[in-house]
């Protein structure tokens, strides 16, 4: 079968399994503290209520469930999307609303219907591993645009922009993590938001927001969204994996009208339908479960974890290393002095019991040497504070040896 | 927003919204006999014991179940696959198996790891629209290969492939559906399997095996798969949606290892991961239920409906009409003379209330305008015996305006 690897499409000679991967497999053994995975916590999740859930679906609503869909997805879940997306301020008509197995798929369509290979794509400095993996499958060339801890810096975005007109080539998108951003733990400014929109308005710029964790907040209401502000410009995606569950794959893409068509053929093609049975457990769920106070309770647990973390931090950490302050979401971005490489200083971790993502993931252009992705949203605070000890062993031991 | 539309990728300008799709929208009025669909019956599941089923799996797997799980899909699944695609003859290590959401995505994903733009791709003559619409989103040059009612024609491979070594070009793969094909109802017979995979073997063929309706044979058992005979040359496609229900979206693909592996790095970039509630539904579902013996009922309550259907084309169809007898499957393949455009027809058959699919959605250079596809899947006998009576009629009046 060798001999089929010649065929292989120019796309996928980029498509290797990382070396990381082999890390992590090792990293899921139970003696190991892994702060790498993004898996929300699922122990406040009452099951008895989901078994009801899905057991009513079935019962009740049977021959629709197990059937073939729509290719954009069941009528009534996309009205109640519309309502989950007015909690930040977003007014929506629920035929702009294409479902998609989690918002993996919404960006897979949305790189499908605009990207050619070459084309140019704007992403924060870090930005989400699955959306820089999902654009360099597509053959783009994605540019990092600076950010602060306020978000992306206007400055940086408008000099970006001009070095692509510069070089003649057009941006074909901008694509943010406004809330509690992946990996960064940084949400955008509401001052930056305007600005941000008035720099696309002005220079003919669309934007992707991904927004999985911004009804996430620990402190504060839910912000705007840059999609309640502008209607024409933005691509909106959002998902019930860390509001509810990810098992059942279901996100949202909410886009302008000839958008939206494109993304609906382009799922069809790409799976058919999504699937109804999955739709109507969440919209089952949504409609007769308290899904608001559920995701209060997620505050709260992840929260506490976030507290862990910056506790541990704080507690034990050499000087000379620096972090985000999350205020929901699930991400800490930590930066180590820049000799340090965290891609080499993972196996070391991982022998000391302790794992996290290396900054380099989150990157497509070889920078995040020197940093790394913390999670707190799944182990227990004590496992937490347990592996941030561990953790600041091993960078203790990594500045010994550079000051050696 | 139409702004935007000029930054779409290539590959969007064939992705249109067909006009029989409007039609389409109108043939689901209850008066419109509709034998377009290929929706499979699923009167006869017993939805309690799904319910009970998917109630099963939130109780007693919720954690998982609910939970993001392996981009190549659930172990114990995988290995369940193994015991349903051992049914016809294969062999195979559950480590080759790739879950995907139904074989559309498995479609898809062989598109996206094999396809550059203009490569060549050889299908039946016809083939599955789906099918078809994927490998024109990646870009691909389809070249349909003549069959007869014992399926593709050797000869005409031979030539096909000739052709492509004429022209310098490199055919990526050949495209099957061997058993009870979609649309046209016709089966490879087992000395035409022999000869196709001597062929491939020859001149270094890759084959994709699409095989959703290889269980549902009404007369005898099923035929042993081009897989079982060469595993180093076929990628084999199964799908749970015809022999248990589509609304999970469940299917899967069985690769050599280096194709697996590119299968699920690409459906990683695509979904991250199949649905961990669907797989654990469809592998509970296959070990507490007689799903063997509900395989039995759905060839029973499709021969039944196969029946209605042929016995009505035999006692109303004018001369002049041929059509193919499935021994299985969802569909009958109707040629009419000549000057008879069944696109054009369409909409006078919805307007005598009965809907079928033109033949033209099974090419993809234009064939087929005086064919059409029938299924007998969905309606009851009854109403697919009226169906076809009202579609005698349409078609004696295209006669009668031919020959005035």
């Amino acid at each position: 079968m060798t001999e089929f690897s010649d065929r292989f499409a120019a796309r996928t000679h980029g498509m290797t399994a990382s070396e990381i991967r082999s890390l992590f497999a090792v990293a899921t053994r139970p003696e190991v503290v892994s702060l790498a995975g993004g898996m929300p916590n699922l122990s406040a999740l009452p099951m008895d209520a989901v078994a009801e859930v899905v057991a009513q679906v079935a019962r009740t609503s049977g021959e629709v469930a197990l059937q073939y869909g729509s290719g954009q997805g069941v009528p009534t879940l996309r009205e109640q999307i519309t309502e989950v997306m007015a909690l930040e301020g977003i007014s929506a008509d629920p035929n702009d609303v294409v479902v998609t197995m989690g918002s993996q798929q919404a960006l897979d369509l949305i790189a499908r219907i605009f990207l050619d290979p070459d084309d140019l794509v704007l992403c924060e400095s870090p930005s989400y591993v699955g959306a820089l993996g999902v654009f360099q499958q597509y053959q783009a060339h994605v540019v990092h645009v600076a950010m602060d801890e306020q978000g992306v810096v206007p400055s940086a975005l408008v000099e970006s922009i001009a070095r692509a007109k510069a070089e003649g080539r057009q941006i074909k998108f901008l694509y943010l993590i406004p809330n509690f951003q992946n990996p960064a733990g940084i949400s955008l400014s509401t001052h930056r938001r305007r600005e941000i929109l008035e720099i696309a308005a002005r220079e003919g710029l669309l934007i992707i927001e991904d927004n999985p964790y911004g009804l996430l907040g620990f402190d504060s209401e839910p912000m705007s969204a840059l999609r309640a502000a502008d209607q024409d410009r933005v691509i909106y995606l959002g998902s019930f994996s860390k509001t509810f569950a990810p098992g059942f794959r279901i996100g949202w893409a909410l886009a302008p009208s000839l958008v939206r068509e494109k993304l609906v053929l382009a799922s069809e093609a790409s799976i058919l339908c999504p699937s109804n049975f999955a739709q109507l457990a969440v919209s089952t769920y949504l409609a007769t479960q308290p899904w608001q106070e559920q995701i209060v309770n997620f505050q709260g647990l992840y929260r506490q974890r976030r507290d862990a973390m910056l506790n541990a931090l704080d507690a034990v950490m050499p000087s000379g290393i620096t972090w985000t302050h999350p205020a929901g979401g699930f991400y800490v971005w930590v930066s180590l002095p820049e000799q340090i490489n965290t891609s080499a200083m993972l196996g070391r971790a991982v022998d000391a019991l302790v794992a996290y993502v290396p900054g380099t993931a989150f990157f497509a252009d070889g920078s995040g040497t020197a940093n790394l992705r913390l999670s707190y949203c799944f182990p227990s605070p004590e496992r937490i504070t347990e592996g941030v000890h561990r953790l600041a062993g091993v960078i203790e031991r990594e500045i010994s040896q550079i000051t050696d």
